[in-house]
């Protein structure tokens, strides 16, 4: 870990013996640890100042209630259980109004709210079954319903009993009362994860649903102030209810298109980005064929397309090693990476090695890396080539690797100033949305009490920074955020009440 | 934190492209990566090779387990439903047998086995009384009992009540049933574990007990293959049953002979120290009669009274910073301090900036050091200066700030090779003893998969290193440490059965 020395300050430091001596020595110690955490190299100007003690005395408060009352810390608990209180917080309805930059991890069938995912299933024509599970599919009309399954209309089902809604509704989220009860270790509630991305893949299977849905999913972001999105998919195919279907590059051009619709309503939208990244549980000859895909995208959409990734729980294989000649080829033609690696707190298994062979590969982001500190061999590779790690607080929370965001090793990534970016991963299915919950675990459970706005700021830089546009766009990104920042300092001065009242 | 560089390696990366190079920087960076962590620098010799396989075809076959059924890995699992499988493992059992060196951290009255301390409850003149918590005393005959409470014999109290035991019992542990129900947050585990403290200082008032309780406690760590004790303790007054009464010097000598007596009886064993650890929450004025009375006893005992700590939940306060003239003071004199610091996943409150304030100090060892990856301004001092953390997995699980241990920070401290010993803490009230529980929880679970033999040695070597020994007694018991060492691996050559099962 390459680190700013503070050597001066060792060796003076035996010498001290005088309490006048003493105090100045700590004053230096404690001001040169606190000049390395991400964003403290960042000075404020004035407004920027009167608006960080804004933010500053709701953190503070916050955060020392927590101190005194550590079972009501809300980055200690359980995100099912402290998101009604976390959308009380002042700190997060700042973070809320944030102008947050660019959401980069995020998989598109989990991003959109789970209040609009569920909408979508009054759709007309949407019908499920029950096999080991509920499916969902769109037919044309009645006499065009598969006999594989028995299928039946939504509305059907719902005139039938009273409870579906309330059955259907637990079958597209995570959220449960006692989710320790629910999942009790992580290969369990990977389990019950995998099984929503299914039930979710019916529901949005059909072309003309899915493109609504990206358009919400793009609007939901705008509305939490991000300009900007990489997302990644393991692009199914699609039908209509005209009879066509649609795969492969047809569907990159649908992706395309509805971000382009987007870009049009919202012209200060900065746009998306789409990294194909299909399952990595599958053969060589399979990867063989996400290669020939891959190049194809990015030859058709060089500007749409940003690169590589695999997907699915990394523990249950296949690691990246087992496909290195494929993904040679991919990096010798110039492919981006955006590799998931290390999402695990295992150490020195495949999962762990996995940001080894991401890192040899050249990738340009990793996905959450959550492993890395156990490998300092590494340290200077990331920093040095400024790989950015894409931590995901509540994910890694909900998805078992960590209970408490102070443990966290985005808290240590962060006091070191590695290049780290907060994304989401799948809001949809814990109930979250946009990147305003993450950042604010970021913010109260990662970083230290003293990390002010200067950290929120970078953190937005950051995700500019390394996200996949062309040079001229993160230019074009920048000037809209700079001035969609001092609109937002200035908002904070004048909405600030004369009264700070958290509880 | 400084750390080798992998520039070459670095350097080499961008040019990876045809399979056989990968492989190549592939292997360079793994075995580089594995060249930095606690022990991988020693080189073990052909028996410790043998010795070695054994150790880690058991700890390949459990890991491995693990990572197969997460919910069946003992570090993942809270210490009072998973000891019994602990005590099952293989792993477990050649730790036990491993010399260990020395236990450098742990407090007084919560070092012996709980079995033994509940033993002492048989004692004839022990009285009990029920005022918010049961208080334990000693008086003389019936005749000399208090009339503050309702003293009654405990013989009395178990006769007339079946269940007193079992009571008597929950009130000197903290093991429950179902921990997170009875410890919602950690205050109030650690309002519990005050109240145990103080249920055993009225079991381990009188002299007599207490000399035979420390025997006891040395014959323990003995036992377990521990040859050295660093203890912390208030220092109590103390009595006996002939109406004398022992303060400050005298019960220092009190521990002082129950010491000699047991290195008379076991000359192999290497001896200990005690560090003068009263009470932090007090005013200055009571500070200034800590100063004075550590002087005297380093006056008195040079050779065993080690130094000085202050004890109690670091989160209530006060802090060092509360003392600073009062431990300058001590400083000036050559005091060598051994602070609890940085037992927290605060970041930014008061029990982290404890950090500064230990490190200022010049203190010897760091009790905890919890926090200490969350101040990089720290790293370099604590890694040039050789200030050991005291790692204690069980009591920093137990007590509520980390659930698994591989998100412990120790997991990231011992890839880094910061200097670090295991420690126990207060066994006896979490139903540990010794060192080896928490020894496996390193090597298990804060260790990587790969860290073997050399990291158990480097931890025991540490243990001496790290130590308040004179450099001839550091030498006498590194002398005796690698008779134990030989003798060790030689048993597990000679024990290893031919199939190797572990459940």
């Amino acid at each position: 870990m390459q680190l700013l020395r503070v050597t001066v300050i060792v060796i003076s430091l035996c010498a001290t013996s005088t309490l006048a001596s003493y105090w100045e020595d700590r004053a230096k110690l404690i001001k040169s640890d606190r000049s390395i955490a991400v964003g403290s190299s960042l000075v404020l100007n004035t407004k920027e100042e009167a608006a960080n003690e804004v933010l500053m005395g709701y953190k503070f408060k916050e955060y020392d209630y927590g101190f005194a009352n550590p079972g009501e810390f809300l980055p200690a608990q359980h995100f099912f259980k402290g998101k009604a209180k976390v959308e009380r917080s002042e700190v997060f309805k700042i973070i809320k109004k944030l102008p947050k930059g660019a959401s980069l991890h995020c998989h598109d069938t989990a991003i959109g709210s789970n209040e609009y995912l569920f909408n979508l299933t009054y759709k007309d024509n949407l019908y499920g079954c029950w096999k080991n599970g509920i499916y969902l599919l769109y037919f044309f009309n009645e006499t065009s319903v598969g006999n594989d399954c028995d299928w039946q209309r939504l509305s059907t089902l719902r005139s039938s009993n009273e409870s579906f809604d309330t059955f259907l509704k637990s079958q597209l989220t995570l959220v449960v009362d006692d989710p320790d009860s629910a999942y009790p270790d992580l290969n369990s509630v990977w389990s019950a994860f995998m099984g929503i991305f299914e039930t979710v893949a019916g529901l949005l299977g059909n072309k003309d649903v899915w493109q609504e849905y990206l358009y919400q999913v793009l609007k939901e972001l705008y509305d939490d102030n991000v300009m900007y999105l990489e997302f990644r998919g393991i692009l199914p195919d699609m039908y209509d209810l005209e009879g066509n279907t649609y795969e492969g590059v047809q569907v990159v051009g649908i992706y395309y298109e509805t971000v382009q619709k987007f870009k049009k309503d919202y012209p200060d939208f900065q746009g998306a980005r789409y990294i194909y990244a299909p399952r990595r549980k599958v053969d060589n000859t399979t990867v063989d064929g996400y290669v020939e895909l891959c190049l194809k995208f990015l030859e058709l959409y060089p500007d749409f397309v940003a690169g590589f990734d695999l997907v699915g729980q990394e523990d249950l294989g296949y690691p990246l090693i087992d496909f290195i000649p494929q993904l040679l080829k991919l990096k010798d033609k110039g492919t981006k990476f955006f590799f998931h690696a290390g999402e695990t707190n295992w150490n020195g298994e495949s999962t762990d090695l996995n940001l080894f062979d991401a890192i040899l590969l050249n990738t340009t982001r990793i996905g959450h890396g959550y492993a890395i500190l156990k490998h300092p061999a590494l340290y200077d590779v990331v920093k040095e080539r400024k790989i950015a790690l894409e931590i995901s607080p509540i994910s890694n929370q909900v998805l078992k690797l960590v209970d408490d965001h102070r443990n966290h090793p985005g808290s240590i990534l962060i006091a070191n100033n590695f290049p780290v970016v907060i994304t989401s991963d799948d809001p949809s299915f814990w109930g979250s949305n946009g990147l305003s919950y993450d950042w604010y675990f970021a913010f109260m459970g990662m970083a230290s009490r003293n990390e002010d706005l200067r950290f929120l700021k970078q953190l937005a830089m950051n995700s500019i920074e390394f996200s996949a546009m062309e040079e001229a766009e993160k230019e074009a990104a920048y000037s809209k955020w700079r001035s969609d920042w001092e609109k937002f300092v200035d908002d904070i001065l004048v909405d600030t009440p004369t009264v700070i009242n958290i509880r």
